[in-house]
């Protein structure tokens, strides 16, 4: 069910035809409930291989307009990791230090080591996203960029990182109702930020922007997928399949032990009375 | 039900006169099953509060011997806050570059800013336990960073950090149980290490080093609490009541709009065709 949705092939592809309110083959929520929860279950069981077997890492690199839901999908999604084998981490207005060093610096600092699953709520392609929009690079620079980008993540897929890059698709409707419900929920007014309504106008430029950045980075080796978002219960079953698949396909056993078990246990059964 | 666990007054308190297997007035995990789903929720409430709020850090450190449940207590008690605001941070053997510095430099690096929460497994305490029990340090130089964590973790309550110092407390007997769980469960052999092993034959020292530890640093800003751990579900329920007293006491409250919302809605309105 995830071939719809993935794009490996640096292909110019239009986002006008990914319709963000698709929900696939499923009609409602409840029809995946069940379901929803088994493979929560199973994405813990994978998580707990991964760390003991430490051949692997992780990265789930998650962007999207504002509002697409990138917080959502990890609290809704990824919460229920053991958190000592997972972080969340985010990206702002980089600091001076950061922008001082080369665009993948400060979060080539924390992709996940061999054990560990790491979510980006945005990440290295805002520097050829809203840099662009704005004009603050220029086209040949972002194809540079574009370009040190697929090979850095060539790079983190041979040195054993599982790539995986969601973009959460919404529309401009879905963008606008959701502002409103910000600024009409007294606790949620601290989430909204005045900017979001500037970038909206913008929409057409980020949309753009956001093919360049599949034509030139979706690769077989660090996939993008394109999630429809507007329904947020198909985003978060659909993240949870991709994750699942991609973690599936390393056939993560747990180690053999390197002690000699069966020695240390009959040493043990004397110190304890029974069994 | 607090007080009995609390330690706060730089006590000099006999670790034997805490039973390991105490689970307070409370029978059985069932009894208090729905409870703990509701604190949970409130937890989860409340660190959506601290997010927004921004004004206070919330650090819960977890000290104990081998197979105490360090690990288990971040996962069944901490793992379903939204992982964006929370971090579980473990400090094994320290690198080279680590140990030419001060013994608080590279925990100090990872303590929660404002508005997050961070678990540490293990601390800056193992200064003081693992390196007196083996004679790495003296007991005069042990006194010195027993002094210098107090003003330490002073300085990080004066700066809104919430210090919680969680001590989880089993008995030997106990914890050759768990060993011996770990070696006849292969999916569990990973974890078995086997300096646990060797590292038993000092448990009194340990047991005397954690009473110096508590004589030294319980003080009413960063208070320990000594857990028993020897039934794991009381120990998730204390330590769930612990952080959640803790943080109810900052009465925290989503922050006030700088912006004049009515406004902004009243545009919004002219944009969408219905409400």
């Amino acid at each position: 069910m995830l071939k719809p949705y993935r794009l490996s092939n640096e292909e110019k592809i239009d986002l006008r035809h990914f319709d963000p309110n698709d929900t696939g083959e499923i009609k409602s929520k409840e029809e995946i409930r069940e379901e929803f929860e088994q493979l929560e279950h199973k994405l813990r069981e994978l998580q707990d291989k991964l760390f003991a077997a430490k051949s692997h890492g992780v990265l789930i690199l998650f962007q999207g307009m504002d509002c697409s839901g990138k917080d959502g999908v990890i609290k809704k999604v990824l919460s229920n990791l053991n958190p000592q084998g997972f972080r969340a981490e985010s990206f702002k207005k980089p600091t001076a230090d950061e922008a001082a060093h080369d665009f993948l610096w400060r979060t080539h600092k924390v992709v996940p080591g061999k054990g560990f699953i790491t979510a980006f709520n945005r990440s290295y392609y805002e520097e050829v996203l809203i840099t662009r929009v704005h004009g603050i690079i220029k086209d040949d620079e972002a194809k540079s960029r574009l370009h040190h980008i697929r090979h850095f993540e060539q790079m983190l897929a041979d040195s054993g990182v599982v790539v995986i890059k969601i973009f959460l698709h919404i529309s401009p409707d879905f963008q606008l109702e959701k502002i409103r419900e910000r600024l009409e929920n007294p606790e949620k007014h601290w989430k909204f930020d005045p900017s979001d309504l500037e970038e909206r106008q913008y929409w057409d430029q980020y949309q753009a922007a956001y093919e360049d950045v599949f034509r030139y980075t979706a690769t077989k080796q660090a996939p993008w997928y394109i999630v429809p978002a507007n329904e947020r219960w198909f985003r978060d079953y659909l993240v949870l399949r991709i994750v699942l698949r991609a973690m599936e396909k390393l056939e993560l056993s747990y180690p053999q032990p390197k002690i000699e078990v069966q020695t240390l246990l009959e040493k043990l059964r004397e110190e304890l009375p029974s069994d």
